[in-house]
C-alpha cells in the first residue's frame, strides 16, 4: 500500500554537531542504542513514510564515510549524505541546496528539516507540518513550556519570568515551502548563519512568512544528554519487546507446555503468535511473523538435547534479514522429565550455536523447564518460565547469550 | 563530620502533584524506581546533607498514610509530612505555614524549595542557592534553554521567537530568607496561588526582592514523563554499580581466581575491594566497605557444592541494613575442576537460598568457572566471567535471581 501525497516532499537531516553537550567524545547522532547508531533510527523514522522521496542526511566532512557505512550497513535507501558547514544552519544551506545545484534530485515543493537526534518522530506529526507547510508557507512543532522562563538583569538576579501561557517551545519537525526557506537562507547574513538557531525566524524575517505551529506529542523530545540516551535505549527496548511468537514441537508434551506460555506471555505483550507446523521456508505464516516486525522468538523442543526446531528457526532467520535493524532474541525451550536438575548435555550445544548465531544479531538463551505431569504444577512452572522469557526479551543483553536458565 | 553552617536552614519539598502528565495512574513522586518510590531518592538526597535541620514534604490528603510507610520503611530521618492544597503554590504555602503555627519545629532562617521529581540534586548546587538566598533574599537555579521559545498570534501563527541567549530556565532548588517568602505567600491573592507556578516571581512581586540566579549543573532535571523514570532508573542503576567487593575463600585456587577477577574488574568500576580473611561479625574492613556504600558482592568458594562463604556473608549482610535503600548483588562464585559442565549438586540450594535472602532485598545469583590450571587458559575464563559479572551487576535484574550461570 504505497501512499502518494499530491505534493513532493523531501527532508533535511542536519547531522553535523559535536555532541559537546554529552561531555565530548561521540557527537550523540553516532551513539548506539542497543548497538546501531542513533541517527540510523531516525533515518528510519523518516523512511517509513513513503512519500517523503528523498532524506538528506548533512553530517560534517568527519563523519562522511561513517555515514556512508551506516546507510550501507543498516540498509537505507532514499539517503542522501551531503558535507555541512560550520553551524547548524549552514548545515541546512547546504542540505538545501542538493537541490538546486546540477545534481538529478528534483527539488521537492515541501521540504521538511528535522533532527538527527529526535527519533522518536511519527507519521502523524510529519503529516500535519508538510499540509500546514503546503497552506502557509511554513509550519513547525511546538510542545507547553516544562520551565519558567526568565529573564535576567545585568548583575544576574532575576527580572521578570515569562507568562507559561503564552510561549511555546520550539520542536522538529519543521516543514517549509522549498523556496521560502531555500530564499531565507540565500538572503539571511553571515551573523545569522553562524549564530542563530532557529529555521522559523529566518523564514519570517527573510521570506516574510509566519509560520502556522502545531502543538506537537511529547515524543518529539531530543536526545541531548546520557540520561536522554538511556531513556531512548529504554523506549526501543520497550517497542521492540512487544510481540513474541512461540514455536513448539509437534510432540504433545511440547505443545501443551506452548499453550501454557502462549497465554501467561499474552498478559505481558500485546501480540502473542504460536505455531506447531513443520517450519519450512515457504512458510507464509512465519515470513508474515517477521515482516510483522517480531523480533522475539520461543522454540520449544522436546528433550535437553534436541535442538531440531530451534536450528530450523536459526536458518530461517538467517535467510531473512529479520535481524539487520534490531537484535533477535531467541529463546530454546527444553522439556526434562527427569527429576534430576542436570543440564550437562545440552550445554556445550547451546554455547556453540549461541556463538554462531550471534554473529548474525540473533541472541540466544537456553530454558530448561522441568514437565511435570500435574497440572497445577506444570502452571506454576510455566509461570516462572514466562517471568525469566520476559526479563530476556526485555533485557536484551548480549551478554547472556549462550546461558541456561532453568525455571 | 557534622558540617555546621552559620544558618539554620530547613527545606519544602511539594510532591502534591497528581501526574497527569505521565497519562494518569500513580503519580510520579510516587512511581518505583529499581523498587523504590522516585519520591524517597529525593529526601535521601536532602537528608545526607546534615545542615538541613527538616523536611517538610507536601502530599496530598491521598498520600499522607502512603508517605509516611516511605519513610518508615525507607528509615528517613528529619522528614515532616504535612497535608497539600489544591495547587502547588498552595501546598508549597502549606509547608512553610508548619514552620509558624505553634509547632515544635523551629523556624529556619533559609528555606529551600525542591521539587520531589528532581532526585539528583548535589550537595554543591544547594549550598550555592541557600548561601545566595542569605545574601539577596531570593535565589534560584537556573538552565540554559534546551529549545527556541517563541510567541504565537491570535490565528496560531508565529508571532516572534525569543533570543535564547537572554533568557534562562528557571528549575529547582531554590531558597529564601524564610520572612521573604512567608510574607509573599501571606499577600498574594487566589489567581497567584491557584495558577501561578513560579515562587521567584511571587518573591519579587510581593517581596520586592529580585532573586540572584545561579547557573546549575544538567542533573537539576525533572522527571516528567515516562522516559524520564526509564533515564533516572539507567543513572540510578550505573551510580550503584560503581563499586564492586571480591570476598575469596582461603582456598589457593580460590585466592587466583579472585585476583584475576580484581584485575579484571577494576577496569569496567571505579573501585573494586577484596577481602580474603575470615569473615566476622565485628569485621572492621567488612563494615567500612558496607558503610562506604558498596552494594556488590562476589563471593569465591571453593567446589560447587560449597556456600560457606556465600552463607557468611549472607548473615553479615542481614545484620546490617544495607540493603535498605538499595537491593545488593551477590554473585556465588564455584570453582569447578571437573571437565564435565554439570551443575546439578549446587543448583537445589541455591535457588533456595537466593528465595531466602530475596525476602531482604539481596539479589543471589550463581556463576560456575571452570578452574584451568593453564594460565592463559584461566585468564581467558575470568575475563568471560567478569563479563557475566558486569552484566548481573548492571542489570541487578530479580528475574535472575537464583539462576546458575557458566563462565
Ligand atoms: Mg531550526
Ligand atoms: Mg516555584
Amino acid at each position: 500500500a504505497e501512499e502518494r501525497l499530491p505534493v513532493l516532499v523531501s527532508a533535511v537531516l542536519p547531522a553535523g554537531g559535536t555532541g559537546e553537550r554529552m561531555g565530548g567524545g561521540t557527537p550523540k547522532q553516532f551513539c548506539p542504542i542497543l548497538g546501531r547508531p542513533l541517527i540510523s533510527y531516525t533515518v528510519q523514522a523518516l523512511e517509513r513514510i513513503n512519500w517523503i522521496s528523498h532524506i538528506v542526511v548533512v553530517v560534517s566532512l568527519d563523519n562522511v564515510e561513517i555515514m556512508k557505512s551506516i546507510v550501507k550497513r543498516y540498509g537505507h535507501k532514499r539517503s542522501v549524505i551531503v558535507e555541512g558547514g560550520t553551524s547548524r544552519h549552514r548545515s541546512i544551506f547546504n542540505g538545501l541546496e542538493i537541490f538546486v545545484k546540477n545534481s538529478p534530485i528534483q527539488k521537492p515543493e515541501v521540504v521538511i528539516i528535522h533532527d538527527a537526534v529526535r527519533p522518536f518522530v511519527e507519521k502523524d506529526i510529519i503529516f500535519k507540518v508538510v499540509m500546514a507547510a503546503k497552506e502557509h508557507g511554513a509550519a513547525g512543532a511546538i510542545r507547553p513550556l516544562v520551565s519558567t522562563v526568565i529573564a535576567s538583569s545585568a548583575d544576574g538576579c532575576l527580572d521578570h519570568s515569562l507568562d507559561r501561557a503564552k510561549y511555546r517551545a520550539s520542536e522538529m519537525p519543521q516543514a517549509f515551502l522549498f523556496d521560502v526557506i531555500h530564499q531565507a537562507y540565500r538572503q539571511c547574513n553571515d551573523y545569522d548563519l553562524d549564530y542563530g538557531t532557529e529555521c522559523l525566524h529566518l523564514a519570517l524575517k527573510y521570506s516574510k512568512t509566519n509560520a502556522k505551529l502545531i502543538e506537537g506529542p511529547p515524543d518529539l523530545w531530543k536526545v541531548t544528554y546520557k540520561k536522554d540516551l538511556y531513556a531512548a535505549e529504554s523506549l526501543i527496548r520497550e517497542a521492540i519487546s512487544q510481540q513474541v511468537c512461540v514455536i513448539t514441537d509437534m510432540n504433545e508434551n511440547a505443545v501443551q507446555v506452548g499453550f501454557l506460555l502462549h497465554k501467561t506471555l499474552k498478559s505481558h505483550v500485546k501480540q502473542v503468535r504460536s505455531l506447531s507446523s513443520t517450519l519450512c521456508k515457504d512458510d507464509n505464516h512465519l515470513q508474515n511473523i517477521l515482516l510483522g516486525q517480531c523480533y522475539n522468538f520461543i522454540c520449544i523442543n522436546d528433550t535437553p538435547s534436541d535442538f531440531q526446531k530451534t536450528q530450523q528457526l536459526v536458518e530461517m532467520l538467517e535467510n531473512t534479514n529479520a535481524s539487520v535493524l534490531y537484535s533477535i532474541v531467541l529463546i530454546s525451550v527444553h522439556l526434562n522429565n527427569l527429576e534430576d536438575t542436570s543440564c550437562s548435555s545440552e550445554m556445550p550445544k547451546l554455547v556453540e550455536l549461541a556463538k554462531e548465531v550471534n554473529k548474525t544479531n540473533i541472541f540466544l538463551y537456553g530454558l530448561i523447564i522441568h514437565y511435570q505431569q500435574d497440572n497445577m504444577k506444570l502452571e506454576e512452572i510455566t509461570d516462572s518460565a514466562s517471568a525469566l522469557i520476559m526479563a530476556l526479551i526485555r533485557d536484551r543483553n548480549p551478554a547472556f547469550v549462550g546461558q541456561l536458565l532453568v525455571a
